[in-house]
């Protein structure tokens, strides 16, 4: 598995041990991961914070230059607020775990030109499995239903 | 002016004073303002606290049955990373303070449902235009370029 992944599983796990929503990211400049994070709903009580959005605040301030020749790795497919991060700074890549739990908006991403690859990983969607099983009410405010 | 604008200028006024990008925001639910903010990038070296994100994030946890009674003001048109948020939170309504300076995700924001609405208020383009003048890369840097 490439490493983006791998960290983003990582970090999915450390949420899930924090008790939190477990979706974790990578952002991957060349071979270097610059930003890992995870959904931080109940940890810090963010409501901006999750996977995705946690990895680029964690990457800090980057030119242009930088994401666009960067990967995103997520553990669950992008919602709108993280697809539009992605257009927003012209991420040109992004790599999902799964979208069997949740589709996001993986078609505008696509139309928009941003490349997608969804991997179909089961530690993914069990993750999410878990979680859901346990707290559907916070996994439903995460997603604003 | 309604109550929601006037605090969205106030956060970006704030936000000029403290050198930062100079776009603010409100969250107003029925008639009590629920969240403001500002943009932070140079403040905490924030990529994804936009204004509309720190107003977000300033109201807290909220159920799905409060974004869907509330109106979002925002001194400038909403980048793709905004609307998406607003969309993620169903948010219907989005009050504008103007689009000459940078237009935003606004046809997307109106496809899905969203009333948007746009006052078209010069106080507003003034602080853009001042602080561009003055940091052109900052700005930039905030819209992905």
């Amino acid at each position: 598995m490439e490493a983006g992944m791998q960290a983003a599983i990582e970090e999915a796990r450390q949420g899930l041990a924090e008790g939190g929503v477990p979706i974790g990211s990578a952002l991957v400049y060349g071979e270097r991961i610059i930003g890992r994070g995870h959904n931080r709903r109940r940890q810090r009580g963010s409501v901006v914070l999750h996977g995705e959005m946690d990895a680029l605040e964690n990457a800090g301030r980057q030119p242009a230059s930088v994401y666009r020749h960067s990967v995103l790795y997520t553990t669950l497919s992008p919602c709108p607020m993280c697809s539009g991060a992605i257009l927003l700074y012209g991420i040109p890549r992004v790599v999902i775990g799964e979208n069997r739990t949740f589709l996001g908006e993986e078609a505008l991403l696509r139309e928009r030109g941003v490349a997608v690859e969804v991997l179909d990983l089961d530690e993914c969607v069990e993750l999410m499995r878990r979680f859901i099983a346990d707290s559907p009410e916070v996994w439903n405010e995460d997603i604003g239903e």
